[in-house]
């Protein structure tokens, strides 16, 4: 049986699915789209624009989450929900996670994305890698001149946390 | 011994610091700075702006990799190394994997931006998580109408892969 809720999700889907085919079409990227939802109204769109606009972060979901932002004039986006025609790269789960949305909801998964060549899973490997085992080289160098920075923040009398 | 390449690499470290000491003062966002080097050059600047600009994705380093493709006029940045003055968080070690630099050099850990109040361990703790299982929930929905996007992109003539 199918209710009200998933009728309306399923909706909120086809208009990421649908914002990612025009934009592949478009030839703006690779075939991912996105929409952020809050109290029923989307307030922010993405499609992936990695190629056309030379921006490796300019993935679906970092767009409609930037744009989301921006609508509502905050920097998180709690009571917000996402729904990315594929499952979220590490990149844009950490950026959701930055964002504090209540949910996320996605269509194909990763390992389908990888079928098609794209690295998400790959990524999600290297994630939780000690540094020295990771594919891409990594050094410390500097840590105490770097610790003044968060001293100093820690100090700072009118700071905005995140 | 310190021999060039250190040295080098500390004068590089020193920028990304004093970017994020700055950023920080002027109350753009946290206390974090990043460069990209390309040649022996920078090619890519940032602080953290998540709080002034609204965006939670306008991390140090996600700025100063958009500033450097958008400089170089490519969306990869083989050949290309960061300087960040804290360890990249999960969505900005990811953005560094798409963007295929060749290294990647950090002056305060994880643990350290931990301690005075930011989220980078906690969201490296939940990457790997089965999706079940993370804080955030997480749904699939609609796989098969997403799977078409995917298909389409596979046979379409003239995509750019990345």
């Amino acid at each position: 049986m199918v209710n009200d809720a998933d009728q309306i999700a399923a909706a909120w889907m086809r208009e990421a699915i649908s914002l990612g085919r025009e934009g592949m079409r478009a030839n703006e990227g690779g075939p991912f789209g996105a929409v952020v939802v809050c109290s029923g109204k989307i307030v922010g769109r993405g499609c992936n624009q990695v190629t056309s606009t030379c921006d490796p972060t300019a993935h679906a979901e970092v767009l409609a989450l930037r744009q989301a932002c921006h609508s509502l004039g905050r920097f998180e986006l709690r009571g917000c929900e996402i729904y990315a025609s594929c499952e979220p790269c590490p990149m844009c789960l950490a950026a959701i996670y930055w964002a504090r949305l209540d949910k996320a909801y996605y269509g194909c998964s990763r390992q389908e994305a990888a079928a098609i060549g794209f690295d998400d899973d790959f990524i999600y490997t290297q994630m939780p890698l000690p540094i020295s085992q990771r594919s891409l080289p990594m050094e410390q160098i500097s840590p105490n001149e770097s610790r003044s920075l968060f001293e100093e923040w820690s100090a700072k009398p009118d700071k905005v946390p995140y």
